[in-house]
């Protein structure tokens, strides 16, 4: 095919504004590793000085007419291509970002990096009041936000879009209900009828040079490749791509509790692994990632949970981390670190829930979300509303707002509309698996001896190499055969929970 | 006093050209420090981008017209002032940036980015073909910059120019003849008469865990505030400010030699305590830095040397490293600890070289430089015109390339004229020290005592809180009455040296 130079004129600008976002996760990935507090306000101008320059050229009338241009010149492109993909996905952000007026996009910048660093504070001091104030900015920001991108039924469809588009709120509330009413009575038989679990070996003292040690070992099992990334330390873990071979992950040391360090590198290797193997031929531009959030998270939790708390898992690597940690584990069995680390209770940290109460975090989340944007939730009442919550979906306290409403980053950071995403990225996992293991049966007798090679095959083939050419309706559809809904997550939870509690 | 419209408006352009600069500071300390080598043609890219985008914004009409309209508006402003002193240096910028072209700046970004990742190959591997064909092409592009920023007497003098301004080529030789003339009859008095310094305890077995906690404690007694910087580890060791609160240094630890961590750490943290110390009314313009590289190099070698390797600093600090290394310095007395490391001798590594030799391995790259550029030695002849440079000055050959030509990065990184600022950065130290200890008499016994609040405080006044407001002449005379030269360092070196060696 001989590309017009309309499509290379537009391909030019997108290199440049690409670079430019990726920049921009430099700025992210340092300030939340490296930087001291100290550096915080200029850090927040910097970054916004180059959020404004992104989204100024984006948003320029050039840009426009460079799609337009490139959009004529390869009308008859196939739906598939990477060129029509392209198109399609930046005729869309175009759209959406000529919402944003530039002193909005300045002022969400500014404000999201001071409140990150008020909100690591506030963290650290388990002191709301200090937080409170830039979370009130904020959720104003959000609201402003919704009204510029506007919205059909209720203003937090407008940010649940951007992260998950083609999902409406109403369409999250059902999906969610219907998880719930399934979830719900195995939560009730396991807590009636499970035989105990023993899980008081994963407390102890564990030093933070093993665990990183180990946590290197996981990452390179699951297939994270170390040589095209790096393993860092921050408060909130996470994972963040520069470009397909440079794609970092963090963690973070508990020394008296195993879990955080081994399920959350999991988790971020799922997340990078995804990045690490975008077609190369998307490199450069925004289809170089995953197909937004849903999508993204089931790879995370797909290697943290279905891969990274199996039987057969654990089976294949529990002697390594034993050999780690020899007094610790001394006398543990595999079988029963299986058990210990599936161990279904309610608790009060998101990311250490286990994955059936895991789901009731996040609805929590998704209520309180909807009440702060529509505005019958203040941010000075949200400790009070956030207890209350957990109580009546969990019921146990927080002690503190450490372990209660500050212990997310993401409405420091404005991203409202993300939480749900996290649920659906569980439910995704599950009907990916099944249709994998469909594909190829032989994937689970391979996972009963620890190794992923064939499923992470799949996995690439299906939907890595992707990247965000498509959206996640149309992704899951060609990997799966259906729409995402939330039945092969039932099975997969009823099969593996009844396996862990002898029900 | 009012300040007119037009300044303001130039200081809204001044700010956002800043933070673009700094966010490249950050792209290139996280190259150094976490980026996977796999990332480094993706980083190149970006690097290279935002070059441009500086470039473009910078060397524009409408920059000329800012400056031109704030110059006028600002035409009585007193020269001290910082609204004068930023016009001047723009002014200047201004002129110098006008005469690369964009395709140049862009090229040389890419070019320096993918060599820097050669020349740590090539140092890694000890293969100087690898980094051969990079170093032809970056010498190519110091000729072609030399030519577009023109030049009165030798080609060598554009570039000198950049780092140090106002000194010719023709200068610093003679500066550096004068030094030498000095210098070698005491080296030679050493050689001759000096009772034989042991240094044998300085090898050993160093844990790099402990290295860093000493590094944290001395970089604290030198005054780096570590609360607005942070502690790396680079190959090349390097400090960098991204704002007066965010100012890093890195180090790298030698785990069977305990200078290179104590001497880089104190080199850097004086780097860094220039940065952080700058005053705050200069903050996101051009002005918050050190004044030129000279002047830089003087208080991290005055950190490092005239301070960090007295008597009275080891004297009083010696005890801390000792309970640090009981095992290694077991019996040393602080007395022979100065001593040590203070030995003078013929050696290899510049940044590991004694204060007396220091001066000749900047003389050899000095001359190698002005080879290279003037065309009479190719990159492939470098290896043997070093060696043989470093036989004909020290008396050595080196065993391999990378205790040769491949251990700094300036070249790799195309700062051609940048070596000779470091002999001269001793000599400017010892003038500023001479200076202050007349004004304050009391430092000098302070020092004894391991404390330099006093001497910090002299050159906060005198020197760090100007930022880069003055040329390096007009600095140096305002505070010590007279233009740089050799004098002071000769006074300085004499003295010293004579008490370590017992002349």
């Amino acid at each position: 095919m001989i590309i017009p130079t309309a499509y290379e004129n537009l391909l030019q600008k997108v290199h440049r504004l690409h670079d430019l976002e990726k920049i921009s996760s430099i700025l992210s990935w340092d300030r939340q590793v490296s930087m001291p507090k100290a550096g915080n306000e200029a850090r927040a101008q910097q970054a916004a000085t180059l959020r404004a320059i992104i989204h100024t050229e984006f948003v320029s009338d050039e840009m426009g007419d460079l799609i337009a241009a490139a959009a004529e010149a390869m009308a008859g492109a196939d739906y598939d291509s990477t060129e029509a993909s392209l198109i399609r996905r930046l005729q869309q952000s175009y759209t959406d970002e000529r919402k944003l007026p530039a002193d909005f996009v300045t002022r969400f910048t500014t404000i999201t990096g001071q409140a990150e660093a008020a909100w690591e504070e506030a963290r650290a001091g388990d002191d709301f009041a200090v937080f409170a104030p830039w979370l009130e900015q904020i959720i104003a920001l959000a609201q402003e936000k919704a009204e510029y991108y506007g919205y059909k039924e209720e203003k937090y469809d407008a940010l649940l879009d951007k992260y998950e588009p083609g999902l409406t709120t109403t369409e999250v509330r059902a999906i969610f209900q219907a998880a719930r009413e399934a979830l719900v009575p195995l939560r009730r038989a396991i807590a009636d009828r499970g035989r105990p679990v023993d899980d008081s070996f994963l407390y102890g003292h564990f030093e933070t040079s093993k665990q990183q040690e180990f946590a290197r070992y996981l990452a390179g099992v699951v297939g994270y490749d170390m040589k095209r990334g790096h393993l860092g330390t921050s408060v909130h873990p996470f994972s963040t791509s520069f470009n397909q071979n440079d794609v970092r992950i963090t963690a973070r040391w508990d020394p008296g509790f195993i879990n955080p360090s081994l399920f959350g590198t999991l988790h971020e290797a799922g997340h990078a692994i995804y990045e690490q193997n975008t077609g190369p031929e998307l490199a450069r531009t925004p289809l170089a990632r995953g197909a937004w959030m849903g999508f993204h998270e089931s790879q995370s939790r797909l290697v943290e949970n279905i891969v990274g708390r199996s039987r057969g898992f654990w089976q294949a690597h529990f002697g390594q981390l034993q050999a780690t940690f020899p007094e610790q584990l001394a006398g543990v069995r595999a079988d029963e670190f299986f058990r210990a680390v599936n161990k279904v209770e309610a608790s009060l940290i998101r990311v250490e829930a286990d994955e059936l109460t895991y789901n009731l975090h996040i609805i929590l989340r998704f209520e309180l979300e909807q009440a702060m944007i529509n505005g019958d939730l203040t941010a000075r009442n949200l400790p009070a509303a956030w207890n209350e919550g957990i109580a009546s979906l969990l019921g146990i306290t927080p002690p503190d707002d450490r372990q209660g409403c500050l212990q997310d980053i993401h409405w420091s950071a404005g991203s409202f509309g993300y939480f749900p995403t996290y649920a659906l990225g569980n439910l995704y996992a599950a009907q990916l698996f099944e249709a994998a293991l469909a594909d190829s049966p032989e994937i689970e007798h391979e996972l009963n001896s620890g190794e992923i090679s064939q499923l992470m095959d799949w996995l690439h083939e299906k939907v890595h190499r992707h990247g965000r050419k498509y959206l996640p309706v149309e992704l899951m559809v060609q990997a799966t055969g259906r729409p995402p809904d939330h039945q092969a997550f039932i099975r997969y939870a009823t099969r593996k929970f009844s396996d862990v509690y002898d029900l």
